[in-house]
């Protein structure tokens, strides 16, 4: 069984908004081991909404669809779709009481054209959305052996259709199960991290590893096909230790999508507590840190000391280092990271400094130029990098390292 | 003229990544009025690329693609482009000189599959990429009137490709030019905020007016086609102006993609300084402040005080008031504002203070809960909202709020 993903959205089309409903689409059904050959975009028209449906139903099993359900004369996606299958539109009872639900909990009155959302092609399994008025469906043509199921744009309503809803019908399809893990590789650059491991690359169908980069990480995803997790996770072991022993202490496996959580829960299991001093990242360190659920027992105190005057009056930073090497130097972020210690009792600190751009270089300090220290134990580590693009990537990048500089001090 | 986007790359299909290449080359697109009609995404394979190449070509006169320009075997764009126009590859020299430099630089040995990077379809206008080793290229086959342009996939080497190469070379084929302005309305429902200019949407084709919303705001991007820019502005100001009119304070024209850049922008001009004192949001904000370039000028300092001892010994938040209340009350995060504008100096004090999940509620205070203060001239402006979602949205709503309470504190 494969799937096709269909986006409908003129404003996706524009660019005003990202797909992120496809992604997450995808990596659900990865998990049920369908396939995902092809994800398409396409406007509010319905000429080409006819033709992608073609399309998609010429090359997949399953069309998943978001978008388009909507109370407006431009939601037409139900429409296209009964159309495709030859099937009339039906009313839906249980659709018109959803909808007079969601409007007496605004308190508002439902207006005439909201109806539309009432009605889909006939035979569907009306999915009810429990974040939205527009109702979902899965359209079964078992005589044809197509499954159409079209959700609603938004991704918070259509995240939860997916877990709840369209995933649990789609896994009795399914006889096998796909099981992936991220191997993470810091600080070794992307090609060189692929030759190291190219000879294991190569050998494997199953488990595959692929690998991807990106914002200054490499990640092998390493994935199983098998009838259980188990099974799978037989094949995976011994591949994922072999990915560990030849990148040593630059590799870690990533239990979330957020690479900095394996520094967070190795911080929390050890109790160890931190604070942040950050000037060019100005807050990021500790926005992830906090974005951590169960931080709060080893983040001590963030200090964001974008101004010298800040430096000087919260961390102890001594003027005279300020003036004789500058805020971005060495010298002044290694009395940041060890006045956040000090400040706030914490055992780690640390902190940054650097210019994120567009302006603020001088001819010896180019825009990117980050310098990073951790301190901890008396010791200071510190790390001068610099980085290409926006001020944004900057931050995010040197947030990313100062992370991974905490992971490796407590190892 | 128009576009498709094709990006190509099996960890989008897996889901691992969000395509977000897509909708920046959109967006860039439809600043020089080429149309866009749809997206598509397909693996790292060859047969489903080359069908995915025809079909785009079969319905598009420019044909954008991203992805599979790496040194590996995977990595096969530029064959399938040459062989789609029968074309042989070439070796491009220069494209040698850009991979020995970027090595040297890196001081790295190149490895030998780099080399397959200096090789392009025969009569491409190869791009220089000057954030990574693959080069990129336009290939316009002019008797077919196709052209064909393969670009990187990672976005800080596609992103600059297309603002310094793809966009001037594509200008000269339009003849019109769109101008897009957006205006933000915060604090009115979506359906409310439509309701209200339902009679102007309607009435309009140039400019049109279209209504998104997202992550707690609503934007209507206004879009007019001219021949130029002077002609597109006369055209809808007339629009922005009534748009204005009718949401009052709560409508703004956005200048960037970032919504809380005009608070900023604000700050800056009044000259007012700013403290922020996060809990919840723990350094979000900060952390916005500081991407927006020039706010050292405003802002004074950030403090992270998520451990009620930091709210206590940095902000002088009063035991008392914590047993009291708790740590998330109006009464702890008035103090918590107050206290980051006494300590700091500043003229503004930002306060946030809440439960963002998923542990930590109580029977009175549910998991969304945040409390949100403006300190400015000895007043108090105190918000309480409660949002549904994870972690994060709550504390990037947050986030927003309190930017935009800032921004209606200094109107």
């Amino acid at each position: 069984m494969n799937c096709e993903v269909l986006c409908i959205g003129t404003e996706l089309l524009h660019g005003d908004i990202i797909n992120s409903n496809a992604a997450y689409i995808s990596k659900n059904l990865a998990k049920i081991g369908i396939d995902v050959h092809y994800h398409s975009v396409v406007g509010d028209n319905p000429g080409r909404m006819k033709d992608a449906f073609n399309l998609a139903f010429s090359r997949a099993d399953v069309v998943i669809c978001t978008g388009g359900l909507g109370p407006t004369k431009d939601d037409i996606t139900k429409e296209i779709l009964a159309e495709y299958f030859n099937l009339p539109m039906e009313f839906d009872e249980k659709s018109l009481e959803h909808l007079k639900m969601m409007y007496s909990r605004f308190r508002r009155e439902m207006p005439e054209n909201n109806l539309r959302q009432t009605y889909f092609p006939k035979g569907s399994i009306v999915l009810t959305n429990n974040n939205g008025t527009a109702n979902a469906c899965i359209l079964d043509v078992s005589d044809k052996k197509k499954i159409g199921i079209l959700l609603p744009g938004p991704p918070k309503e259509m995240m939860p259709l997916i877990d709840e809803e369209v995933i649990p019908y789609l896994s009795k399809f399914s006889h096998e199960i796909v099981v992936g893990y991220k191997v993470a590789v810091m600080g070794v650059g992307e090609s060189m991290a692929e030759t190291m491991i190219m000879d294991i690359i190569d050998g494997q169908t199953n488990p595959t590893i692929a690998p991807y980069a990106g914002d200054g990480k490499m990640v092998f995803r390493v994935t199983a096909k098998a009838e259980n997790k188990e099974k799978a996770d037989e094949l995976i072991k011994p591949i994922i230790d072999e990915l560990l022993r030849r990148f040593g202490e630059n590799a870690f496996v990533l239990e979330t999508d957020k690479i900095e959580d394996v520094t967070f829960k190795k911080l929390v299991e050890s109790g160890l507590t931190i604070a942040t001093a950050e000037s060019c990242t100005g807050g990021l360190i500790a926005s992830k840190l906090v974005s951590y659920p169960g931080i709060s027992s080893v983040f001590k105190e963030g200090f964001v000391t974008y101004s010298n005057e800040a430096k000087i009056r919260t961390l102890g930073v001594k003027k005279e280092t300020i003036d004789r090497y500058s805020e971005v130097s060495e010298e002044v972020v290694k009395e940041m990271a060890e006045g956040a210690c000090r400040v706030s009792g914490a055992d780690i600190g640390v902190a940054t400094t650097g210019i994120a751009g567009p302006s603020g270089s001088t001819p010896d300090k180019p825009v990117g130029l980050v310098y990073i220290c951790v301190y901890y134990k008396g010791n200071y580590n510190v790390l001068k990098t610099i980085h290409n693009g926006s001020r944004d990537i900057v931050r995010e990048r040197a947030s990313i390292n100062a992370i991974e500089m905490v992971r490796k001090s407590i190892l």
